[in-house]
């Protein structure tokens, strides 16, 4: 047994300048840009600042082109990687920690590790 | 002074079969589908049973390519567009009752009558 959820979406962003696309997502959805890590470079992820039981959200500088994508959080990657395959979805690469697919309809989507708590207690179970 | 916020997101995908497009981001995401209104047609749109205080998603079928576009909602459009204008948001196009724009790092997105309860209470006050 697994389990999985929605776990929100990335705005996948093709621009040389993440610091002014994230400023406009943050300013057109009204969630604050979370502070920079210490740690982190800041040059490819931005997260906004969403409600802790809320979704979420994060500006992405990507090469290809823009676009919004979801992500699926699991405690189970590889299982649930199965399970949406076994609904028709392809996979088409794994990177780092996560796993890209891509839906029947086309879309781009990605399995990654658990985002936020509560995972089990809240999220589908899946057999 | 009006008011504002992201609404949920679209699954806008380039199909022939909407129910099966559906039941694929039903069964992927965990959300059941909501049962057609009787008034509706059905074969454009299908909406997500997602949780009361959660996002409306909906599952749409379109000619253009399959992607995921975010929708926000507002009590004032005509203020709201000027307000994303500003921002350097560029209004597409009036399709009924909503406006399709485009941000600056090119995504498409729609600004929409409220959809859920709560947006004079909840959402972000915008001048």
């Amino acid at each position: 047994m697994h389990h999985s959820r929605l776990a929100g979406f990335i705005i996948d962003c093709h621009t040389d300048d993440l610091e002014r696309a994230a400023e406009f997502w943050s300013a057109a959805l009204g969630y604050p840009l979370k502070p920079k890590a210490a740690e982190a470079d800041g040059t490819t992820y931005r997260q906004l600042m969403t409600p802790p039981d809320g979704l979420h959200i994060e500006v992405q500088r990507v090469a290809h082109e823009s676009r919004v994508h979801l992500d699926i959080e699991t405690d189970d990657i590889e299982a649930e990687v199965d399970r949406l395959e076994k609904l028709g979805a392809k996979k088409v690469a794994k990177v780092k920690t996560w796993v890209v697919m891509e839906a029947p309809t086309g879309q781009r989507f990605c399995v990654v590790r658990p985002q936020r708590p509560g995972i089990e207690a809240e999220a589908n179970a899946r057999n």
